[in-house]
């Protein structure tokens, strides 16, 4: 094999122009082909991921043909790279490529995916640069490369068109345009070979899942993850942190688990993954007090070894030519850098108790992290190192876990196509309240879970309104690192924020099926209108203000919607930003309800919500169906019995699947869980009558006492 | 050689990891060594420059030793790309890596020098990422490489460091730094080999020197190209160009030449090279009447070629795989393309009396050019297209001058390393007038001309601001092509205009002079105060703002000057920008003096100057000799005599050589010129007393009556 890539690495690299070679496609799962082009690197995205397909949920997903024209889609080696050719049609528009922040419609865009913090443009650096696509036509393209991979969504305009661009004199000519017309996505791995691989609607939410479970289907949390969690300042100490527990309970907020900062080790910045003697001295009964509270504890980290950690000398070998911080860069492809560092976060955290970790700064930026030319020991090189080390960390952290049969939900920084089933939710430090929201819509095309999380705000209206949207996120959490906030601190909005915190943890019934969905059937549990079916956005353009003299290529942009998105099958969410007391929704067709009053909204039109401070504006789909639960301080334990409110909205038949299982441990895996259907009909009578399906026998069984609630009157 | 260059890139593209070797240097001329790691490639910029070294210069520049320990440049050849590793004490400072427009100080920074329009930071894209810097330590590098250089100028931290970076606590430590020490500079070329070379300084100028030499020395332009240039609307027709020029004389504001923009061309964007029948009935007969009225033309062209083009059908078969704005891209490498595009400019333009082109959007920016996918028939690769195509078009419409024996001077948006002396001035878009003066500075150490040029302002403060540092500059320019502007639009600054436009054509023989050195020393004629001999400034940091929630990294960053700089040997201009009435000028050592009244300004110090709306600050240093001429309307014709007003400033012995020929032709290439000494000393009787050589026989002597004036008291 070695001995064949070589020859062909010299053909290729021989030959100047290959001539583009249409890509054969090898169907791999139902709805879903692979394409090689030239001779795919041996490592790559998937391989670091370690995911596999859930090929039996893949199966049950409906067939479907080859999405496009096979001669439309083309591979070529040039230059040592791979260029690759998709059709792009008049009328289609592009989502995906990633976490964007800023933008959704991704057609006319040039991108370079690279792993990084997000700079506060949407050029293909953020923290999850995942190399896919979904068209508004209903199919998926993923690129298997850890590479940078450079991207034209749409702008390259090629002389030997099928459907050529018009030149046009800009003279004379009103009409001319600085874009012309291109009929293609081009895209650029910088190696002599690549795998890629399409997937199939009908619709673009089904080629989104045949892509995450084609990856494993997305991470199931366990039930106490998608709770309250609160991460306390980095110098806090042992009693410091049992204070605030005990402040979230005399004050009656809910907390699932604290976040403990750089400060829980002895040094850190480069770190030694060691407790730190004075404030945290005696980590193991300090641990298991929290766990006797129903309160989990998260660590941060940073993967970069302080010359002081007590592995250093075992990692050390294993460690990359450039530092972090001064700290040294494990190779985690390598087994002996993994036991070292893994190992230590075994024995000194998760056997006594710690139960997950926030892993900082793995996604950039350039200026600390180790350069292009580093080195690593396992001979990948710094550009895939860059690509993947967040995977790597999440992957082999979430194994320590994993071996524990124990699930955990954590933090990071980075991720790329692949890892939707690890089990961490991206967050950073760009801190802008909009984009934050543009990002959680983004996420459900790139195969990761994003959270606005809450930090400090100038005012307590910022304060609520940041709060009311990452209770709709995948995590539920104030970040007080740095200030210290809580979630009382702004008293005019206190009683407010811990209504919310409670809403939070009534919908936990609701939150974790969604979840079990995104493991089970693919489907994201946040997203934005495009995924949704029956929501169609006519391509509109903005028009161009033209200032000849500063910008003489100023265009018009394309309207997009980024402020709204979907929690969940039944959910629409607007969230209002600080200075807003009215926004317009955009609802798709069908009637659409209040979730707090069950009253109609409307059906197929922009709204105008004038809610107050109190409120952010969420809205049921006709038939939606709610599963929630009391409003409890922490997660119900491994499979404690809870009673249910299902509340049902409109007016359709309704229909839900409620996950349940354990809640803490990987048994589902085995088949330990059931979905419970919940129908919802009107009786002779005229009257709506909800069913629940009983247990099934020999499944873990949480379901308690089930009141019902038909909102819509 | 090709056979050999295959199992090279064999054995390269096997190893995964080959350890970084020691770089031999190759002494190329006196101070000047050349390194080659790797098998370098075909094309590169030397090539595509088509430069040579003036040797004779460079054997004139003092002897100097290699400039750090060879062991310290290292190279290595790691999964397929080139890593370059120099090396980089701590108190250096770096200057360079091509026309940045924010920053002076370069340590620290990550960069990709890619050829592209400005978009608003200093990341490496610019109008000429030239693969150059200069360390304050005295030397330079040269990366021979027209790829995408990745530059870490002093941020990878690594673990084999001599001098290591010492690890902190960041828990406690307040010392602590986001930024440790880095030893190094490294730098990526993604191609398995690349020459490197080294100059020499003792000085860092002297190294910019022997750069600018080995590159062939800088441009020098006809004495027409330093006078005055406006730029008329687009779609001007050729009797209202008439009418412009006729203007100008009645307003007795000087004129050397007109810039035609798109509308000279039938059709443009893409272009068809011919002229317009209606707007240019009769264009031989146009062009002649304006050079018998002593003022030339320039057209605007981009080189994208309209299937309407005379051409078009010759050309095709050697364009590019994607077009630009609809229009074909010549592959210039190819002399069919290049007869084809070439030939029309000569026999359509050049032929009938155009003295030059404006060379628009060969820079970029990414969703107009080419993307990095296309493919060109030669086999040069897209990237490498993209960062030499303005050096192709200049040098091949530079040649359809040179064979005319006719010096051209025109306007282009890209250029690189071993461009120096291609007959162009940068301009650009961007239009921030503090950025342009900063590229000012920086196109000294990039090998580069660029020009503040004035287009439009909101108010009469702007526009009479920004004429006053575009008139000391490479070229004294109103762009108009969309405002429709002209020097007197203004009718509250017109006087003053009107007076900094005759100072530009009175300092014709400095400026002259000062681009002779250019060409026959390397000294560029306008640069930065690191060049400057004795000046010497402190690495001093602000102090970082920290806001840990939005930004836990902040860092101090590194104070610069980069609003004032060197206008030739002996001015230092300290320019106002709109807003402000007074500023602060840094003064090097040595005494300085007022330009104006002869006046001592300082020495060595930091002063405070309100010099009032019409004047822009300018500081002569001690000993300067400052040549002028009269307040012509045009460059004076080829060899006339002019007579001359010898400035002299200050009290130390005064020394200029002003150069002399011509002022049109290439026939100082064959000796027609000469240096005439000017000395002003103090006599007996303590009064000054300024002599210039007499005449060197057999060679052109433009010089008339001479006047002294001993400017200072």
């Amino acid at each position: 094999m070695r001995k064949k890539l070589l020859v062909f690495t010299c053909l290729v690299a021989c030959i100047s122009v290959v001539t583009g070679q249409k890509i054969n496609w090898t169907p791999v799962a139902p709805g879903i082909w692979k394409g090689v082009v030239g001779v795919p690197e041996s490592y790559d995205l998937l391989k670091a991921s370690g995911s596999h397909p859930n090929s039996e949920a893949l199966e049950k997903i409906m067939q479907s043909a080859f999405p496009f024209e096979t001669d439309m889609a083309v591979g070529r080696i040039t230059d040592g790279k791979t260029s690759l050719r998709f059709p792009l049609e008049k009328e289609e528009q592009l989502y995906g490529f990633g976490l964007n922040f800023q933008t959704v419609h991704q057609r006319g865009k040039i991108l370079q995916l690279h792993l990084d913090h997000y700079g506060g443009k949407d050029n293909g650096r953020t923290h999850a640069p995942t190399p896919f696509y979904v068209s508004s036509k209903g199919y998926g393209v993923f690129i298997n490369s850890a590479r940078y991979i450079n991207v034209y969504a749409g702008t390259g305009v090629r002389k030997e068109s099928r459907t050529p661009a018009v030149a046009k004199d800009r003279n004379t000519d009103k009409t001319w345009s600085s874009r012309p017309y291109s009929d293609a996505v081009e895209i650029m791995v910088p190696a002599p070979g690549v795998e890629v691989y399409v997937f199939a609607g009908p619709t673009p939410m089904d080629a989104v899942r045949r892509f995450n479970l084609f990856n494993g289907g997305g991470v199931l949390p366990p039930r106490w993850g998608l709770g309250f969690t609160q991460r306390v300042k980095s110098l806090y100490t042992s009693a410091e942190v049992e204070k605030e527990a005990a402040d979230f309970s005399e004050k009656g907020f809910p907390l699932d688990f604290i976040g403990l900062e750089p400060g829980w080790q002895s040094k850190a910045y480069p770190g030694t993954f060691e407790w730190d003697k004075n404030r945290y001295p005696e980590p193991g009964k300090f641990v298991q007090r929290m766990l006797d509270k129903n309160i989990r504890l998260n660590l941060w980290i940073n993967p970069y070894v302080s010359k002081d950690a007590p592995f250093y000398n075992a990692i050390q070998p294993y460690t990359g030519s450039h530092t972090v911080w001064v700290g040294e860069v494990p190779d985690f492809t390598i087994p002996q850098a993994r036991s070292a560092f893994f190992g230590q976060l075994k024995k000194s955290q998760a056997d006594i108790g710690v139960s997950g970790y926030k892993i900082d700064e793995v996604d950039g930026y350039d200026y600390y992290l180790w350069p292009d030319v580093a080195t690593f020991p396992s001979g990948i090189s710094a550009e895939q190192m860059r690509q993947t080390f967040g995977m790597l960390a999440m992957r082999y952290s979430a194994d320590i876990f994993h071996e524990k049969n124990q699930r955990t939900f954590g933090l990071v920084r980075a991720n790329n196509g692949g890892g939707v089933s690890l089990p961490y939710v991206i967050y950073n430090d760009y801190y802008n309240h909009e984009d934050f929201i543009t990002a959680l819509i983004n996420s459900g095309t790139a195969g990761v879970l994003w959270t606005p999380e809450v930090r400090a705000s100038k005012t307590a209206e910022e304060w609520i309104r940041r709060f009311q949207t990452v209770i709709f996120s995948p995590m539920a959490m104030i970040n007080a690192w740095s200030s210290g906030t809580k979630p009382w601190s702004y008293p005019e909005v206190a009683s407010q924020v811990k209504e919310l915190a409670l809403l939070r943890m009534r919908m936990m019934p609701y939150w974790y099926t969604e979840f079990a969905r995104y493991h089970f059937e693919g489907t994201p549990p946040f997203y934005g209108m495009a995924l949704e079916e029956g929501f169609k956005q006519e391509i509109k353009k903005d028009a161009a203000n033209k200032n000849l003299d500063e910008n003489p290529y100023a265009e018009a942009t394309s309207k997009e919607i980024k402020d709204q998105y979907m929690a969940g099958e039944y959910l629409l969410v607007a969230p209002l930003f600080t200075g807003q007391t009215t926004r317009k929704v955009v609802l798709p067709k069908g009637k659409w309800y209040d979730f707090y009053t069950g009253e109609l909204a409307g059906d197929g039109e922009v709204i105008t919500v004038t809610p107050g401070l109190d409120k952010i504006p969420v809205y049921v789909k006709d038939g939606g169906i709610i599963p929630m639960m009391p409003a409890m301080l922490h997660a119900p334990k491994a499979s404690e019995k809870v009673d249910l409110e299902i509340r049902y909205y409109g007016t359709k038949p309704g229909y839900y699947k409620l996950y349940d299982d354990d809640g803490e441990t990987f048994n589902y895996e085995n088949g330990a869980y059931s979905f419970l259907e919940i129908r919802v009909t009107k009786n002779a009578a005229g009257n709506f009558v909800g069913t629940i399906a009983d247990p099934v026998k020999g499944k873990p069984n949480t379901v308690g006492n089930v009141t019902w609630r038909f909102m819509s009157k």
